[in-house]
């Protein structure tokens, strides 16, 4: 009778940021990766680094009110470069330079605090929840405005020699291409972000009407309209490419894309799939596979999370 | 006194065998990385797998003769795909499919056989016995008619899922650019490999002479010529769009140069540092390194050897 009350694997529960420009995502996970509360609030990244700090202890601050659990650490998500707790000139955040936010969190909670990327969480959500279970080598791809990488390698986060890994996007897949402010023309992202697409492919896009964005075009695609269906095969195409360099380089099989354009993914697989087959070497082509992921919304949080469930 | 008789450091030998299409280099290395003595034969990759073998042999047996030193076992670096001992269609080796090296001289020998690509011997040669005694992540490229890479990420060979990690000759760095055998237009072999080179800028290179090769090239580098020095800047800007790819992506630091064509590297190194300082990310740009190896010639009998002697 005992043994029921002295489960030894002991549920463990963790606190996930996920800080983005624009919001900040938060909540309370279980080490199976249930969300038991979560809450989003603005981040105000245009006001200061402090005024964002504040937004962060507010998300804390609601997720413990009424938690009967008790809190095993803070996993935090941050863009930029991150490393000993320490996030540094994260893009768009105004006067931001370096801040320890491991250090000022453990202090005032007196709970454990670990910073990663936040494409390296999102990997890491991947790997403990989602396509990861089955997959032990793959590359996450978050297809948004910027083009985020993780790259897991024998179940692990692989992070380079400062913490720098995966920027799959300053990849170059022809260096006569167009110009991207990381400063490496032709680079994946100057394909396949957001922007940048738009403005590349602007001619074909005009012709669908004024003020067209990303989403537009997946509309028209779904209503199979001729140049939304040809412009996602070019988006196909730059993905394959950029892929089936990873591919090639790691001997790795398993590709994993979310992020908001991820959605649209069923207009540019097939074009995606027929780049790989055609250009990866003949080890690779029979046996790869690209998913999409299926945690995509909640991976920032999960993926910060982990980082104290692991 | 007893003690300097039984020094726990106690020196081991093996025998390593560097297989090429045209030549056989093997050696009897000790684990310092010291030659004892080599032999070089011709491979008869033309004839049939069991001529080559034959001649394997023969190399095993010179190497034997009046040899005072216990051998603790055979390493071989071979083109191609390797697995579980096993040289699967070695790249113009006439008839062989598939040959399970490590089986048929196990038990000829009765000494442990290791098998590996050329490309992971050269690797761990440079990671045991030259720059790697410094660097714990590099790639480390052949440049010759085929460019071969091996990745060294913390100390270790990393080898992939399947065994077939490094093909760095295999990433585009240019969609629209030049074929290549490997089905995979504008990959950096297509643009560095020997030949592909003498092909793609042949209009320049009819320039300086009727069948000038890459030696050739070198000369008139040598001498200033101005063609031959422009050349060079373009194999130059070309690794260095490849190398940036590959420390983008890695945060990694350092490449090591090996291959016939390293031996130019005075004459391209300017323009392919100019280029990974452009092109690299913020956290790259000042701290990379492209390195010379030290032990070019020897790389793959060294290698070979320290499959064993890890």
């Amino acid at each position: 009778m005992i043994t029921l009350e002295t489960n030894p694997k002991k549920q463990t529960y963790a606190i996930g940021i996920d800080l983005g420009g624009t919001y900040i995502k938060s909540a309370v996970v279980d080490s199976k990766g249930k969300i038991l509360k979560h809450y989003k609030t603005e981040a105000y990244s245009n006001i200061s680094p402090k005024k964002v700090i504040e937004q962060i202890e507010k998300c804390i601050a609601e997720l413990r009110k009424r938690m009967k659990h008790e809190i095993s650490g803070i996993g935090i998500g941050a863009p930029g470069i991150v490393t000993h707790g320490i996030i540094k000139y994260p893009p768009n955040f105004k006067g931001w330079k370096e801040v320890n936010i491991k250090k000022q969190f453990e202090k005032k909670y007196k709970l454990e605090t670990l910073v990663d990327n936040d494409a390296n969480c999102a990997g890491l959500a991947e790997l403990r929840f989602g396509h990861g279970k089955k997959y032990n080598n793959f590359i996450f791809l978050t297809l948004g405005t910027g083009i985020g990488g993780a790259m897991v390698l024998n179940g692990e986060i692989y992070r380079g020699e400062q913490n720098g890994a995966g920027e799959f996007g300053m990849t170059t897949i022809n260096f006569d291409g167009p110009k991207c402010l990381g400063g490496n023309p032709g680079a994946v992202e100057a394909y396949l972000g957001r922007n940048y697409f738009l403005e590349n492919e602007k001619e074909e896009i005009n012709k669908l009407g004024k003020e067209i964005d990303f989403d537009d075009i997946q509309k028209l695609a779904k209503k199979k309209n001729k140049i939304a269906l040809e412009l996602f095969k070019k988006y196909g195409f730059y993905l394959g490419v950029g892929l089936t360099n990873y591919f090639n380089l790691m001997d790795v099989r398993t590709a994993i894309l979310g992020g908001g354009i991820s959605n649209a993914y069923e207009f540019f697989k097939d074009e995606c799939v027929k780049t790989i087959k055609k250009r990866s070497i003949k080890t690779i082509n029979g046996t790869f596979r690209v998913l999409r992921s299926k945690i995509n919304n909640d991976a920032g949080v999960l993926g910060a999370a982990a980082l104290i469930l692991d």
